[in-house]
C-alpha cells in the first residue's frame, strides 16, 4: 500500500459521541472525515448535509463518519458554544470533534497534520488506516459513494 | 387604509449602513423587513438569500430591504461577533440590525412589537407606513415580487 | 405609452381552454405569454414550471397566463400529439396554444410576429395591449412577480 | 450467488452506439440499466441526468451504463423520432435502446422480462450477470455510487 497513513486526530471536545474517537481505534473500519466550519457557506449547503446523509445511509456498515470543526478564521465567531447550537439546529447526529489548537497557531492541529487547504475538506481513510482520498471543496455524491463502496468491499 | 401601522424598530447595533435606520425616516418608501437568526436553517437556505436578491434587484427603486437579527434562542451562540462573521461569509450587503433586548426578556423588542412567531419572518410595509404583509416561514419569490411591485406602484 | 403594441396570436390548436384566446379579447387584462418547446431543457426545468406557478398564484387576479408552443426545430418530434402527452404528464393547467405555420417557413407565425430569438421567451403585455417586457432565457421569479404586480396595479 | 440472472435486452433500435449491445456480451462487466420514458417528469429531472453523470464518472471503469426507452403509455407521443430529438437536446451520450414490442402488448418486452413497475427504474447487474439491484423511482446518488463501487470491486 503506497498511500500515506492518516495522522491521528487532535480534538479538544466531542459532540454526539459518549467517548472520544481515535483513528487508531477505528483501524479496520473505513472512515470518512468531514472537515468544516459552521459559517462556511459551501459546508452548510453541501458538505455537512452530505456527511449527515452518509452517516445515515451507511450506519449499518463498517463506515464511520466523523465531523471535524477546523476553525482557521473568525475564531471568536465559531466557538464550541456556537457549534453546539449549530449541531442542534441542523439536526446533525454524527460524531463531531472540535479541532484542537497548539500555542498561538490560528490553524488547528489536525488541519495542519492533514495539510488541509480549507473547508469543506473530505478525507476518506481505508481499513488499513491509509488516506485514500482527500478533496477540498464539493464532492459529488456518486463519486463519494463509489469510493466508500470500494473501500468497504476490501477485506478487513 | 385599515392595515395596522408598523411599530418602530429597536436596534442595538447596525451592520452594512453608516447611519441607523428608522421606519419613521423611511416613510414614503416601501420597506421589506427580513427577520432571521443566523443559525436558523430555513433562514440561511431560503429567506436570507431571498432578502439579498431583493436588495440587489430593487436597489434603484423606492424599496429598502432591512435585515433584523431577532435572536430568541441560543443567545450565547448568536452574538453580534458571530453575526458579523456570518454577514461577511455569506456576502450580505443589505443593512442588518441586531434586535434590542429589554430587561430579562429573551424575546427581543422589535420581534415582540411585531408579534412575530419565529424566523424567518418577512414583513412588507407600504409607503404609508402600514404593514401590508407579515408572513412566517418561506415566501415564494413570485408572490413577494408581486406584492413589492404593487406597493411600489402606489403613489408616494 | 411608447411601448409597441403586441401583435395578435396565430394558433392552430388550443389545449386547456374551451374557447380560442385572442389578445384583442384580453385587452384590459395583463397577459403573460410563455413561449416554449416541449423538448427544450431550459423550458422544462425552469420556464414552464414558472408559468404554471404564475397561473396558480394569480388565478384570482386580472392576469392571464398563456403558453405558446413555438416549435422551430425538430418539428416531427414535437407534434400536437406529443405536446398533449407532455401537458398531461407535467400536469399543466394553463391555456396552451400551438403556434401556427404559414407556407414552408419552419419558424411559426406568432414567433416571427414577436421576433422571438428562441425558447423559452417570456412576454408580458399590459392592460393597454402594449408589450412591456420580452425576455429570452431564464427570468427570475422575483423580477417577474414585480413586473406583474406593477402592471396589475395600473388602472384598467 | 442467489440473485436472479438478468434476462436479455430486446431492443428495436439503438442510439449512441455503433453496435447493438447485449447483456451476454457484457458479462464480466458491471451494467447499470436506466429505464425511462422521455415524457416522464421524474426521469427527465432526476433519473436520466443521474445516468448521464454515472456514464461520465465511470467511463474509465468496468461499468457500462445503458438507457432503455420503455414506453408503456402515450406511445404515439414518444416515438423514436421524438426520442432522437430528446437525446440531442438533453445531450445524452450513453447508449440508449428502444425497448421492443411483441404483438399488441403495450408493455414492451424488456420491461416485462424484468417485471418493471414503471419509470424510472434503475437496475444494476453484477459481473456475473445477476441482478443486484432493481429500484422503481428516485435513487440516491450516494447509495447508487456505493453499490457500483462494491460491484466493481468484485473480481471479474
Amino acid at each position: 500500500m503506497s498511500a500515506p497513513l492518516a495522522p491521528e486526530l487532535a480534538v479538544s471536545r466531542w459532540f454526539n459521541t459518549p467517548v472520544p474517537l481515535t483513528l487508531a481505534d477505528l483501524r479496520g473500519r473505513v472512515v470518512m472525515l468531514h472537515a468544516f466550519q459552521m459559517l462556511c457557506p459551501g459546508c452548510v449547503s453541501h458538505g455537512t448535509p452530505q456527511a449527515q446523509r452518509a452517516h445515515m445511509l451507511f450506519r449499518h456498515t463498517d463506515l464511520t463518519v466523523i465531523g471535524l470543526h477546523t476553525v482557521f478564521e473568525h475564531h471568536a465567531a465559531m466557538t464550541p458554544v456556537s457549534l453546539e447550537a449549530f449541531i442542534h439546529e441542523y439536526r446533525l447526529t454524527f460524531p463531531i470533534g472540535v479541532d484542537a489548537y497548539e500555542g498561538d497557531d490560528p490553524i488547528p492541529v489536525t488541519m495542519r497534520r492533514f495539510r488541509m487547504r480549507g473547508t469543506p475538506t473530505a478525507i476518506v481513510i481505508g481499513r488499513d488506516g491509509a488516506i485514500r482520498h482527500e478533496g477540498f471543496g464539493q464532492e459529488e455524491d456518486l463519486a463519494l459513494g463509489a469510493l466508500i463502496g470500494t473501500l468497504l468491499a476490501e477485506k478487513p
